[in-house]
């Protein structure tokens, strides 16, 4: 693994993930656009589309990469996106109800700068909330058949779905479970992303794949650069944690220090510090509150002397190396293999 | 409507039920048979069948009404019961989903006389067992297949728990609301069981009737039955929660009372208070914290002196006697139509 944590300069996300968005967000406004008054407005309001009062506003939401990844994965096999629209936006309601509940369980305020559903409404609303838009994306699914999908495929969409949602659920599950405990390997908190954030940007594929049309060979090859696409996203995402921009990411760096996230870099430094380290970051990370600016500037330290941040970046590239190997046995045009490595390049040196 | 509160003599629950209970049981540990270890154990537990620490116990766990309800109704139809299993399994999932998500929503310490799964482990765990237990149950759903289910009636099997699913999240959102009411009249109450409760035993009729092989017009007539017992069954509940016997339900007479559940009697009482009780029952019930054995006697009173035991009551028969008029519509065998009307009338005039 070669780290190139120093060279990340700024790129911004591929043109080719925007020309999807004004059709994906008409169909995802109007796949919650039914639910019931109160209850609509906080799904809206998650989604960055009203205010608490349920007025129109158009507020910073997410960056729709789920979704866009199957449009994309649909049309790179040959098929229209249309025929992927509700699995796309089954896909980001999913998505967003583990948002929705990942926020309670962490306690999290706020997110993309506004109060979180919970922090508003109180928790036992906010878990409805979540609750519902899950519904919501199996409803949308059903209207799979609607656009010529036969009931074979759209349950295969079904089942695809289903079982990434139980281990989205398993990871969060073992990512909890994390919080209490210092010892955990590398490896397994790979596995916990692999199933958090992983195993719905894999379904995103797989399902884009399928709904065009793909043979399954294509289909097994495009799920499995998938995976390892969610897996370089979160290492990214665990570097930007700590070391991202303040002025990008509208959070102060070192953010996931503060709050005690056991993510990557933190994980790999509790296994390779040497003994002072190691008493040093157990009497921290033992502690209930939030870390100061004081010990935040200490772990810190430790992270860069034992260079985590290479490590947890060249974790990051070592699985963008492998996705786009395993895209290659797709064997897509040319146009698209180039997007998906634009793409994938993109999520290991984003700098948001 | 006529109350016949005070001649509900002690019934058993009808033993046609009991029939189905072997072979759902086995179904329905072996729909969660392969879930993860730390989690697998908290839907072990909360189903009654293994401690806090994963050893084999047979605690006291629901009554199983719904799934039965729908092998019943399979059967009544002419199918076989095997053919319905998936699906009677799935119901009884999400009725436990529901219930471990309310548990946290409510902040209930114990059901069944054992702590509530969040009391055990915690809210954020327990959110995610639930959202395991809801899952679980649409993987049991995909094994409708195996069991010679055509693609097509499989995806309508989804497509009504589903449907379901929304109502009975809706239905708890509104219950949510509730609480911070005074004006709920009956009838927007009952309109909030209606999807609460009634919904996902209307589902487990419809489903029934569909894998049983039912005409529409059966599956319609029978469903519109499900969806009046869950009434029944509700306001029965309502009584029960309030004059409930203490040694056979376990908890005090006067427990719904005494932690202010606004339920059916109350709901009533509060549109039908004279001034001064209005004004007694609005100070008792703004006030945050339980009410005292004083409180709890000086509303049950004022419930008294309005009848609003016989008004439930009456509610719960006439919602039975509905149930069984449309019932007939769907021209059932002479035992299957006695056991139905046998079942209503447990529902209704149950002590537990």
């Amino acid at each position: 693994m070669s780290a190139s944590a120093n060279v990340t300069g700024s790129i911004s996300a591929p043109g080719f993930l925007a020309k999807y968005q004004a059709l994906l967000q008409a169909a995802l406004r109007a796949s919650l656009a039914s639910s019931a008054p109160t209850l609509g407005t906080m799904l809206r309001y998650h989604m960055g589309w009203e205010t608490t009062d349920g007025v129109p506003t158009q507020a910073s939401s997410g960056k729709g990469l789920r979704p866009a990844l199957c449009l994309f994965t649909c049309e790179a096999v040959g098929g229209s996106p249309d025929e992927a629209m509700a699995a796309a936006v089954a896909l980001e309601l999913i998505h967003n109800f583990s948002l929705i509940h990942d926020d309670i369980q962490d306690l999290d305020l706020e997110r993309h700068g506004r109060q979180t559903v919970w922090a508003v409404w109180g928790k036992p609303k906010a878990l409805v909330a979540g609750n519902t838009m899950r519904t919501y994306a199996d409803i949308t699914l059903h209207q799979l058949q609607e656009s010529g999908t036969t009931p074979e495929s759209t349950l295969e969409v079904l089942r695809v779905l289903t079982e990434c949602c139980l281990e989205l659920i398993e990871g969060q599950f073992l990512d909890l479970t994390f919080e209490s405990r210092l010892d955990v390997a590398p490896e397994e908190y790979l596995d916990m992303v692999s199933r958090k954030t992983g195993a719905l940007i894999e379904a995103a594929m797989h399902l884009g794949a399928v709904l065009g049309g793909a043979e399954t060979s294509q289909v097994n090859a495009l799920a499995r650069c998938g995976r390892l696409l969610g897996l370089a996203f979160q290492a990214r995402d665990d570097v930007l944690g700590i070391w991202g921009d303040t002025e990008v990411l509208g959070k102060a760096t070192g953010a996931d220090i503060r709050r005690k996230k056991k993510s990557l870099p933190v994980v790999f430094a509790l296994t390779k510090a040497n003994k002072s380290q190691r008493k040093r970051l157990e009497a921290l990370y033992i502690a209930p509150e939030e870390l100061g600016d004081v010990a935040v500037e200490e772990v810190m330290g430790i992270l860069d002397n034992l260079d985590a941040h290479g490590y947890a970046q060249s974790v990051a590239e070592e699985m963008e190396a492998k996705a786009t190997t395993t895209a290659k046995e797709a064997e897509l045009g040319p146009d698209a293999s180039a997007s998906l490595n634009e793409l994938a390049n993109f999520m290991v040196r984003r700098d948001h």
